[in-house]
């Protein structure tokens, strides 16, 4: 949290907020405004962090989301010694926000809460996802793949376009809890006598301490969150490791879902320029199932997959949360914005 | 419901009570003991039926369940102007039963409620569906395709065996859930731009009453109820009957996953009879999904798919309810005892 002589508050020249508002919680990081443009991304000096629990209006309601996202940015004001009034820029990116309706009411409730001189933007989270790859520039493709996937892409003049993201019921089988489901399909399949024998079977049943594959019906009624289901991807990729062809079956089919998903944002975009459509563009990618430092390595796949349609993708994995992509996006925007009242 | 002579009682001799137990509702039927077999199912006769809410224990509990069973027996027994005292065999067929455990708490609950001498049986609802298609004898295979799916089997000598009916999240592609789900992710698909084009898009919209298709987010959100995505099933088939290509794949998938459940039942089961595996057994079809009377017939390509692995499938459409199944099942129990009691 460097480069501040002593006796200067970093708080001085206002701070920026960033909020990351997901299902499972809600960040908060605030930065100073007048920070320099960071080196990398590990010289972002970080005046507090807060953190919160789910923020995602679909899942708690309009006004439980808002508390919790006034509650986070208060607190972390608080850690960062200053308060409200210090406030030059937030970005929220929360979760559940897609349509301009629920983007123009949150302006609009936030707006309420800060000095006038402010600046607000709110954002799907995907966007900070993509903000911590780029450090705050807005542009390129981000591809999360956790619990849930989504590939969300923006360019330079504000267009933006997603594909998948839609949950379960509509289809995202390269997420985490698509590949965790078709492993326990698999499962069933097995057992029934109508699919092939699958090391899942073992490395499942161990896992969850079953005795049998009927068992799994209680199991996936008993509680149906697509977090429990999705924490099966590891014995997947063990297994497919090992060299279990159902295991790799599914994993080879969820890496073209995702890439599939990428390639679609691309194209609409011409985020691969036009012409010979090989320009580079910057793809963030984001989650647990990208993680994989197995032999298995899926986000590797992935990317394979769509540089055979788009040689210009260029991979970046974050080296700062994505509460950090919003607040650079926030400190970005307020940086243009002074530079524009300067002159300079 | 004729077959009795005026002024005789048709409970005299006492009367049986079958009962479907459903997730949606319970149904309980009572007929005469002393009942002829009858001629044609249409020859049943039914004293009396009445209908209740849920009874399966993994919905609504366990004490639930058996408050609404104990009712809609207390009911149809009352319907039929008798009583309790008259029952001499009751056959609850009822859905979320599926552990010998749980029959077995289920039979020492209905001992109590009747006389000493009457026959109990406690079955999976599925058994009650088969019956409603071989009067009663247990023997063959059933496949319920609605909202949900599954193959299950019973041989003469009593073993069973099940395939599919394991719900959404583990892969029930035949079912109505299934195919609508996969209806929507086609349409997902192909706004993202990564699917083909299909009419499916404009006639679920137009269905949905919906503008465009990243609605249909808000849409699955607000309600994941199963039975409401499987009431989409019937726009499936008439964009397929229209020739729309993703409809008609997306269809002929559904046959074979709901086919392959039967082929495995009846293997494990050996109901095609050991040697050249050619013997005729019955094959019940019920549900929804399988009661298509347009040009694009699912039951009808289902048994056709069966009858290249198995020709001596006898596909049958029950032509009574399966509460009259499970209380033809009942009967003919309390039948065969009456025979041995008789020693004829």
């Amino acid at each position: 949290m460097g480069g501040y002589e002593k006796g200067e508050s970093p708080a001085e020249g206002g701070v920026i907020l960033g909020v990351d508002g997901g299902t499972t919680n809600t960040v908060c990081v605030c930065l100073p405004a007048a920070m320099p443009p960071p080196d990398s991304p590990s010289a972002v000096p970080v005046l507090s962090r807060a953190i919160a629990g789910c923020s995602n209006r679909n899942s708690v309601g309009e006004s439980a989301a808002l508390e919790t996202l006034e509650q986070v940015m208060t607190q972390a004001l608080a850690m960062a010694n200053t308060d409200r009034s210090a406030v030059r820029a937030v970005c929220l990116a929360v979760s559940g926000v897609n349509h301009p309706s629920d983007q123009q009411r949150m302006l609009d409730w936030i707006r309420d809460l800060f000095p006038g001189h402010a600046k607000f933007y709110v954002e799907n989270d995907a966007v900070a996802a993509l903000a911590s790859g780029t450090m705050g520039k807005l542009h390129g493709c981000v591809l999360i793949a956790g619990t849930g996937s989504i590939a969300y892409g923006v360019t330079e003049d504000g267009k933006v376009a997603r594909a998948a993201g839609a949950g379960p019921v509509l289809g995202d089988w390269g997420s985490g809890y698509g590949i965790a489901a078709q492993a326990l399909t698999a499962v069933i399949k097995a057992y029934d006598g109508r699919g092939p024998h699958t090391n899942l079977t073992r490395e499942i049943l161990r896992k969850l301490e079953l005795s049998s594959p009927d068992e799994l019906i209680g199991w996936t009624y008993a509680d149906p969150s697509w977090a429990r289901i999705a924490a099966l991807v590891p014995v997947v990729v063990s297994s497919a490791d090992d060299g279990d062809e159902v295991a790799n079956k599914i994993l080879h089919d969820s890496v073209q879902e995702l890439a599939d998903s990428v390639v679609a944002v691309v194209r609409r975009l011409t985020l691969c320029g036009e012409g010979h459509g090989k320009d580079k563009f910057p793809l963030v990618l984001v989650g647990g199932v990208l993680e994989g430092n197995k032999k298995w390595n899926i986000s590797g796949e992935v990317v394979r997959c769509i540089s055979k349609v788009f040689p210009g993708v260029h991979p970046i994995r974050p080296e700062v949360e994505p509460a950090i992509g919003a607040a650079l996006l926030a400190w970005s925007h307020h940086r243009k914005g002074l530079k524009l009242e300067n002159g300079s």
